[in-house]
């Protein structure tokens, strides 16, 4: 049974029966939930004061369970980056943790990144997936299994569908990237990871396509998105119309990247502020591969520490690599 | 009698009578005020497609006016900084033209520092300044006074009133800076300006006060707060109060910045997206003085072309630079 800590380094619960649901759920599929003492404190907008919740990640780090899942994102780790231990993070991923969330704790996987090379985990959020009502509609069943599968190991790929013109693509290169307002927010900065060649995926919330495209600009201007090999992007939701907008849509907004961009700029994977999320590694070796518009990111087994010596003796994780058929998801949007 | 050209680099502009009030309006202040062909031009959410404003300021560059006005800001100038031709922009800083205007113009202002080591003017914006209705107010008398007096060359410093604990405080250096969000997001591009030891002045509107701590937060740990003289801050307007606020406000917001910086971080300057907003040379060797909690920002004479023959021949500047009785503005809020 896998241990699994439901902690909180961002923005304050609002309230604490996401939280149970969520423990309960986790629970029920199969993990040995903990909370962390510190998940439902509260100072200001944050989910304690800073040295609370560096004493927290601190904390999780230490105990390093299998899974650290963050109860929510918001606002916060930006305040702790500096302040963070990220040889003890990293050092938590050796011994077999995986880290997993979104949108502000893209902060944290690419830190992570930066500073240690060490795999994380792009996923869902405990409050905001698992801790749905039933009349909310439950956790997601993609969402659900792809979290299931990448916390026991044998997720290796994720399927989506794209536009067409992307046919006999195939490009190999580092997984990485998260929110794209966080992921902007640590350009410039010691957090950043300077990755060449990569595969770099990106989602947003609330966030005008004007905007959008403003960040993406930055990047490609920051010569970032040129030394790629692709751009994945995911969902950008929760923005809303401006009449001043005249036509100007997201779509005008990946037309005028691609119009910039070198690197093949790619849609529809099934990631963001949206109730079906797959779960990606971020800082993992991937392949990417479209067949018509049908794209499969590969990357096989990723080890974390104990998975290590359990890969060089079975030879079943490649035999699923190779047939691309376990742990893959096909999502048609 | 000035030339004046009204011209629009970024956001369309939705209707046509702010333009001819503007207009009108600075005709009767003095200025030979022109309109640039393509300044009511539209696509989609821009004034005109990328290379209609990109012609449009390349026009108003070699027609050198005096005075080269923004309509209004927007989205759009990012679109264009890789096209842009900063030579032939910096020519006309060098003929004598003042580019005035704020928000998305902070891009243009920035760029044409990095590039040229031109000095522009963050200022009024001809739409939103003086283009306002009598039932809006009009034009605020400082904002006026102080654009007339920037535009003439006469305006050589600007005051205001700070918080308490900077008395006695006296710093030298490149004043630079405008909109948050617009600064940051020339991060980690060849548009931003690498000044040490500067004065960095910081503004912004409809940004809640956690998105502004992210920005500042990333300028210092990409180390360009620490690297300047002081920070002084304008006014962070149009935001939203949140539930989860909980007590977080623009106020935490700058102490969780003093916390982190080593620089003097001062409040209250008169500018931003308010009526009342001053003239401030970006690019100009600056000095700022503290008395009290009144702040003195004193640049002396800025030479723009044809300036410095009459500024080399002329003692009176010197007289009115040591007097600080010309030019000098208290705006006490």
């Amino acid at each position: 049974m896998s241990d699994l800590i439901l902690y909180t380094p961002s923005g304050v619960l609002a309230s604490t029966p996401p939280l149970r649901r969520a423990a309960k759920r986790l629970g029920a599929l199969g993990f040995n939930v903990s909370i962390d003492e510190a998940a439902t404190a509260k100072h200001q907008r944050f989910a304690g004061d800073d040295e609370t919740r560096l004493a927290a990640l601190h904390r999780v780090a230490k105990a390093a369970p299998d899974v650290a899942l963050a109860t929510r994102g918001g606002y916060g780790l930006t305040r702790l980056l500096d302040q963070l231990n990220w040889k003890q993070l990293g050092r938590s991923v050796e011994k077999g943790t995986r880290w997993v969330g979104l949108s502000d704790l893209t902060a944290l996987h690419l830190g992570l990144l930066a500073h240690t090379q060490q795999v994380s985990w792009a996923g869902p959020l405990a409050c905001d997936d698992f801790g749905r009502t039933e009349e909310e509609g439950g956790v997601d069943d993609i969402t659900r299994d792809c979290f299931l599968e990448a916390m026991d190991g044998s997720l290796e790929a994720v399927g989506f569908r794209t536009e067409a013109g992307f046919d006999g693509l195939g490009v190999r290169g580092t997984l990485w990237g998260g929110n794209l307002a966080v992921l902007c927010s640590l350009l410039g900065t010691p957090h950043f990871p300077r990755i060449k060649g990569g595969l770099l995926f990106l989602e947003d919330v609330n966030e005008h396509p004007y905007r959008v495209e403003r960040m993406l600009l930055q990047l490609q201007q920051a010569g970032v998105l040129d030394a790629q090999k692709a751009v994945i992007l995911g969902q950008f939701t929760g923005w809303k119309k401006s009449p001043l907008d005249r036509g100007y849509s997201l779509k005008t907004c990946v037309e005028a990247l691609r119009a910039r961009c070198k690197v093949p700029v790619l849609t529809g994977l099934p990631f963001g502020h949206v109730p079906t999320k797959v779960c990606l590694p971020v800082g993992a070796k991937t392949e990417l591969l479209v067949e018509g518009r049908d794209v499969f990111v590969a990357w096989g087994h990723v080890g974390h520490g104990h998975d290590h010596p359990h890969h060089e003796h079975d030879d079943q994780h490649g035999h699923d690599h190779d047939q691309h058929d376990h742990g893959h998801h096909d999502h048609k949007h």
